[in-house]
């Protein structure tokens, strides 16, 4: 009953509750990036970086592909879809704001639905 | 430049990686509830639910009224909406993934766009 695939869902979304990550999803969205390239912007160590990219990975989100001595990591969208998915659930709250406006804005004004044209059910 | 929003999706992020937290969202999306009621299905003292509760304040996920002796809980959608709106970026990438398939099942099949039919432009 308390479930909805949750170790997943906890790891996709603790992975995501931090700006460092979000930011190293955003460069890989760009394409292909070694750890040291994903470390860069920031002020810390490789091992700092590392450990990021190793939660990351632990939620489905990047993986690393090792050439040669280079770790090259690659953005797997998957597992943000099913963040995406169960945030749709959602959607109708904030939507309902949204009609409810709407809602309010059409009994001010002239009915759009009534107007003189035929036929046009398509 | 590493920054998106950061200190509210941070909270908004982490308050949904924890399936106890998840749910309560998912009962208040039926109604308020009390403290206590959010408490019942899970194993918990009132002071680990509160502490969850809080979490989910602090996110601004759900709004606390404070009626007589009963403190009333209700779920705030807007920041889920910030939530979604931070993904709806990477969409496109697991959008490709289905359009690269739409167009390889396209490529063997007869072209859809090519019928005999005219005027249909609407």
């Amino acid at each position: 009953m308390v479930e909805q695939s949750s170790p997943q869902l906890d790891a996709i979304f603790h992975a995501l509750g931090d700006a460092t990550r979000r930011h190293m999803l955003r460069e890989l969205a760009q394409g292909e990036r070694t750890v040291g390239q994903l470390a860069e912007p920031f002020a810390m160590s490789l091992a700092a970086a590392s450990k990021h990219i190793r939660t990351l990975e632990s939620a489905g989100l990047i993986r690393r592909e090792i050439r040669g001595r280079t770790h090259l990591c690659r953005l797997d969208p998957g597992p943000l879809a099913s963040a995406n998915a169960w945030l749709a659930f959602y959607e109708r709250f904030w939507a309902q704001r949204l009609d409810a406006l709407e809602h309010a804005l059409r009994a001010e004004g002239p009915d759009p639905s009534k107007s003189s044209r035929k036929g046009d059910a398509s």
